[in-house]
């Protein structure tokens, strides 16, 4: 991996960095193909709205900005991760002083091996155990807290077939698979659960949304509940590196990939093998 | 600030620490005096726990121990935060490998400027607006993912008379404070928030648990509402630092510090000056 830390390549991380001590931080994750990352914009924008939700400085976005297209550009294929916690604090305690500046960590790490038959014939996904607390403070974000993603993850082994595991919140609604988001197809409505008790307002179920709106196919954001998910004709996942990943089985229930998902995989294809420079 | 990085003096830490990426460790807050910490087998119990519970690797327990002895011997009063995170993984993502090797990071900070008239006549508190979120599997541990408190915290200014402010979780159970557990007193009972959905199962909280009972004071940990917290003849809050705060006011209702409370106190007061080495 290549580590910039403030800009400054191969440095280390503050002890008393309030990440470190809080996960009081944000970050990105920015799949990159041929030199450029992909929904760059997309990705800075959700961070600049998560600094200003957490009041954390974001004076260095413009320079995160120039740091990922310039690891971007040395790279076939890369995922940058981008880092942004409220930074360094010398005193204890939650409280924060306003003042902090920032700790920008920006880390390039290869793409990673990728099974070209999950996209097509689909992944096998689980129901998680483990339920989401809900907080409309931090719901949206993609902030440093997540242990219960953490969690969750490990509910099934690292060997196992199972790609994904899919969550429901403290109240019973479904929310989001722990590194993607959850779509449902019912009728010719692609369904998707809200992200304001918690979840992630993922960058691809953003552009996922968007392309079906343009392409005429009607979307709706609402609160499901897992009668929704059992009943669903098409189950699929979104996240930034692998756009839609189909799900061919939910604990144990097989389900075939169905033409919704297929037409929306063919309307972002273009848009994630040749990313434009924005 | 003294820092111990993995037992090395002014080290650095690790971009790619998962506590910076994920809030993915536990910590201790230990208050010292006459070079001795206080309650620090209780302490060290309860991150054996955490690392149980969230399977960090505790191999590095007891190299904490001598640490934490250490850096509290050179010191009158002073204050040892130990973070423990899962350490550090060159791979992305919320799977574990399971053969990390946490960091362990010790520091002493020294005792803040303490205003001695807060523990006589008690503190001016107010209730939060932002809800905990319930999640059983992290409730009790003093884990890293602390965003919650920090928003919480944020609610009144740092200048502010206001010492404290009061939780209530998502489902509107009274569940703590930002920085404290709390208690009230109805008849002649000490009640307390259970902390199986949210809260820390703070040191001080049961200490005081344990000294009541000792005492005979009746205690009960349990489910308690608004009206509960609202009809409270007395109420106070306990942290390792301040042992306990009488609360003479509420959002605004003013209170008397109880009998019960003034008790307790005198029960904590040898044990907080003068601890034990344990």
């Amino acid at each position: 991996v290549t580590v910039l830390v403030n800009g400054v390549r191969d440095a280390d991380a503050s002890p008393v960095d309030r990440g470190l001590h809080y996960g009081d931080g944000l970050f990105e994750t920015i799949a990159c193909r041929n030199g450029v990352p992909r929904f760059l914009s997309l990705h800075l924008e959700r961070l600049a709205l998560g600094c200003r939700r957490l009041n954390i400085d974001a004076s260095g976005l413009e320079d995160t900005r120039t740091e990922v297209l310039g690891l971007a550009r040395e790279a076939d294929r890369a995922i940058i991760k981008v880092l942004m916690t409220r930074g360094v604090a010398l005193a204890r305690g939650y409280a924060t002083a306003g003042s902090e500046k920032a700790t920008r960590i920006t880390i390039r790490y290869s793409w990673p091996h990728e099974d070209s038959a999950q996209l097509h014939d689909g992944v096998l996904v689980r129901t998680c155990a483990m339920r989401l607390g809900e907080n409309p403070y931090l719901a949206g974000l993609k902030h440093c807290n997540r242990l219960e993603q953490i969690l969750a993850r490990a509910e099934w082994p690292a060997d196992s077939d199972i790609t994904e595991g899919i969550l429901f919140s403290s109240s019973g609604r479904l929310a989001s698979g722990t590194m993607s988001n959850i779509f449902i197809v019912r009728g010719s409505t692609v369904l998707t659960p809200n992200v304001d008790r918690c979840g992630v307002a993922g960058v691809m179920r953003r552009v996922v949304l968007r392309e079906a709106q343009r392409a005429g196919i009607p979307t709706r954001e609402g609160d499901l509940q897992a009668r929704e998910l059992n009943c669903a004709e098409e189950i699929f996942l979104t996240n930034a590196r692998m756009g839609i990943w189909p799900v061919r089985a939910l604990d144990g229930r097989r389900m075939t990939p169905g033409p919704i998902t297929r037409r929306l995989q063919s309307l972002l294809a273009p848009l994630l093998e040749e990313p434009a420079n924005a």
